[in-house]
Parts: C-alpha cells; sequence; structure tokens
C-alpha cells in the first residue's frame, strides 16, 4: 500500500463541516469523491481536525492509501482539477510512511480565530472573521488569556453536544496578535473539546467588552458551561496546520 | 455649507467601478443615493481615485458637502444602513474646511496590487487576487522595479483607451514586499495614467516568470504600449489610501 500525506485549503461556508454527512456537501465526501475519480480507488481519508460547518482550513491535513503509486504532483494537480469550482484546494502532496495517520499522528493541532473590531460592517471579510462592534480591551483579554495554558479541566468551555469521555485537555500556547482593527487568536493544543475554541475566544470577547465580570480562572474552576461566555461564531475559525 | 470626507472600503468585484455609469452599479451612485436617503439632499460627492469595474479599495476617499450640519458618527452609520446588502462600508466620516475636495486636494494616491504565486487554485482569494502558477523570480522583479521611480514618459504603460494629454508621471516609491505564496506591490503617487498600475504589475510579471526579456528601463524608453506586458487583471488591485 502506498501512503500520503495532503495539506488542504477550504473556505468552509457552504459545506457542513470536514465530515461525511447525510444533510449537504463535507469537504471529506469532495476529497474523497475527487480520488475516486483520479485513481479509480475508492478511499476513506483521514482528517486531523473534524471542522464543523462555516469553519474554515488553512492548512487541514489529511491521509488516504492507494493500491497504486501516484506521483506527487499528480494528486496534487489532479485532485485540485476535480475539486473545482468548490473553494477546496490541495496545497501539497507527500509520499509518507505506512505508519502515518493524519488524525492519530497528530502532535499539534493550530487554531487561529479571527476578530474585526469596528463600527463599520464588513465588506471583504463577510464570513471569514466575526466582526465586533463594541470597543474590546485587547490588554486585558491578553493577560486573561494566559491562564488557560497548561492541563485544565476544562469543562466550562465544551458544547454540551461534546461527547468526549473527559474534558481535561492542555493548552500548549495562546498567542494574541493586534493589528489596526485586526485581532487573532491562535491556539495550540494536541485535541481539543467540541466548540472549545470558539467558547475560549467568546468568553474572552465578553470579558474584553465587560459583559462578564468573572475572570478565566473563576470560569475555569465553575467547570460548567453557563458561566462561560458565547460561542464565537464559526466563520472567525481557521485550521491552520498540524503539527507531527 | 457644511463638507465632509468620508473614507471607503469597498469589495469591486460585482461593480460596474466608482463612477457613475449607465451599464450597472457603481460606488459613487450606492453612496449618493445612501446620502440621499440620509439628508433627503441631492449631493455630487468626488472621488480620489475612479477605480475601474472590479478595483477593490481598502481606503477610497470622497468629498460632499451638505447644507445642514450633521454628526459624523451620524453619517457613518446612517450611511452604512443604507449601504447594506452591498460590500461598501464607511470606515470613518470627518468635517473638513470648505477648500478640501478629495479629488483636487489629493498629494499622494497609494495602491496595493495582490498576487499570490502557487499551483494550487484559489479558495479565500478568489476575486482578490491574481493568482500566477509559474514560478516569479522576485528577487528579478524587485531590482526592476527601481527604473519606474521618479518622472518618466510612461506610454508604454498606460491603457490605449487613456485619454490623459501628458504621458509624463512621477512614481513617488515602489515596495514589493514577499511574504510566503503572496507577493504585494505598494505603488505611490500623485496620479496615474489609466490602467497604469496594471500595466506596470503585469510587466514586473511577464519579466519575473521570463516570458519579457527586455528591461523596464528599456520599455519605457520605447513609449510604445505594444513592449509592455499583460496587464494584471483588475481584481488585484486596491485603492490603500490617498494623502492630503
Amino acid at each position: 500500500m502506498n501512503n500520503y500525506k495532503i495539506t488542504i485549503e477550504y473556505e468552509g461556508t457552504n459545506f457542513v463541516g470536514w465530515q461525511r454527512q447525510n444533510n449537504g456537501i463535507s469537504i471529506q465526501q469532495l476529497i474523497e469523491d475527487s480520488i475516486k475519480k483520479l485513481s479509480n480507488q475508492s478511499v476513506t481519508i483521514f482528517g486531523a481536525g473534524r471542522t464543523d460547518a462555516g469553519v474554515h482550513a488553512k492548512g487541514q491535513v489529511a491521509s488516504f492509501e492507494l493500491e497504486n503509486v501516484l506521483g506527487t504532483d499528480t494528486i496534487r494537480d489532479g485532485l485540485n482539477h476535480y475539486l473545482r469550482p468548490y473553494p477546496v484546494a490541495i496545497l501539497s502532496t507527500e509520499k509518507v510512511g505506512v505508519d502515518f495517520n493524519a488524525r492519530f499522528s497528530a502532535k499539534l493541532r493550530w487554531y487561529e480565530y479571527k476578530v474585526i473590531n469596528r463600527r463599520a460592517p464588513l465588506t471583504f471579510q463577510n464570513n471569514r472573521v466575526w466582526c465586533v462592534f463594541k470597543s474590546i480591551d485587547v490588554e486585558k483579554i491578553i493577560k486573561q488569556s494566559k491562564s488557560f495554558l497548561g492541563k485544565k479541566d476544562l469543562s466550562a468551555f465544551r458544547s454540551i453536544n461534546c461527547q468526549s469521555k473527559s474534558a481535561i485537555k492542555s493548552i500548549n500556547s495562546i498567542n494574541i496578535i493586534q493589528n489596526d482593527e485586526e485581532i487573532s487568536f491562535v491556539i495550540s493544543a494536541k485535541s481539543f473539546l467540541h466548540s472549545q475554541v470558539r467558547i475560549m475566544v467568546g468568553t474572552l470577547i465578553d470579558i474584553g467588552t465587560n459583559k462578564l465580570s468573572k475572570s478565566i480562572t473563576e470560569i475555569i474552576n465553575l467547570k460548567n458551561r453557563e458561566y462561560a461566555g458565547v460561542t464565537a461564531p464559526a466563520y472567525g475559525l481557521y485550521l491552520k496546520s498540524v503539527d507531527y
């Protein structure tokens, strides 16, 4: 068997998410169908991050096995041909060892959440960032964000639909970068709970706009979703890259 | 009379350009109609740059006079209300002296042209940047671009439809910035010939992909449009800001 790793970019607005579902088009289905057209083989691909409906990716990673050897450029260009006109592009393809699995071999997943803080409505960035109209105290949220670092019980920061057995997760890094009206949250961890990044960002924004008065540490210690802030909208979230 | 200056952002894809025309919707028309709805006055607005169909703006500037005094926040928020759902937003509004005219008072216009150099098709940046598949020698075009600086006869770099009497223009600055696959051209001058920035960028790209062997200085000296390169597509161009 020949094992391949592909890196994928997609604009998630009009998809039901990464994973195959019956109620609409998923990225996984589009890529599996394209592999079938290119190689005449039916494969199941493994994705590093199961992004939800509306969530984007700049560097999703997936892997799959083929019976026949195909050149990596042939795979990239061929899949991109069949993926048109969808906003899904294979950025690169690599041949990898048989033990590699994009989902299970991942060491660190990097997500970026983009906020624009201004009064004017969006033009270019519609469906690509969360536009917050109220003024945000960025210094305050940078300071608060550091309380997420390390191994914590994040029960307050998981969706009520989250099926993970344990809510204990380790945040490896969290960086908040302000560039004029743009505020970018870059967060890395081995794995995340359902909607975790969106609830973390929504809670920090609620703190930065004085809608919430509790600190991140207090909210973590309460271990209850109702004390955290709003779930930030899916369309501001990007799966940025994956470390192996 | 009360004179106002507004700064405008727009995604130009579905417009006939800045200027009012009979064959479709222009930015000028949308803003003049919104001012009429807000103030009940019919005004003509003056724009700093008459961007073509498909060209975008991050900081277009326009001015107009009103008989009544309106608060600057009222103008910004009111116009943004009437401009929905079009991808046109008023970023800020200022009250200015009676002598100010956004078109005639402009000292320097800044344009940015965005290129992405990669094999994979675009997803997020469709209609927002020019995707060049062939590898570009960026060092070479940075070096060549410096030949545009200063006062030159740019007859080779104007559209055949250009109605300007003189082709002599002074380029104030040209900076080419590479960031991974993105190449950004930032060019400033008091004024430009028709399609000048797009022909300058198209010619530099043709030089950087070895499609053209003449140097920029040689092409300038030939003073003939047919020796310059391709006109880069409108959708990669942004009116970035205007100095007064």
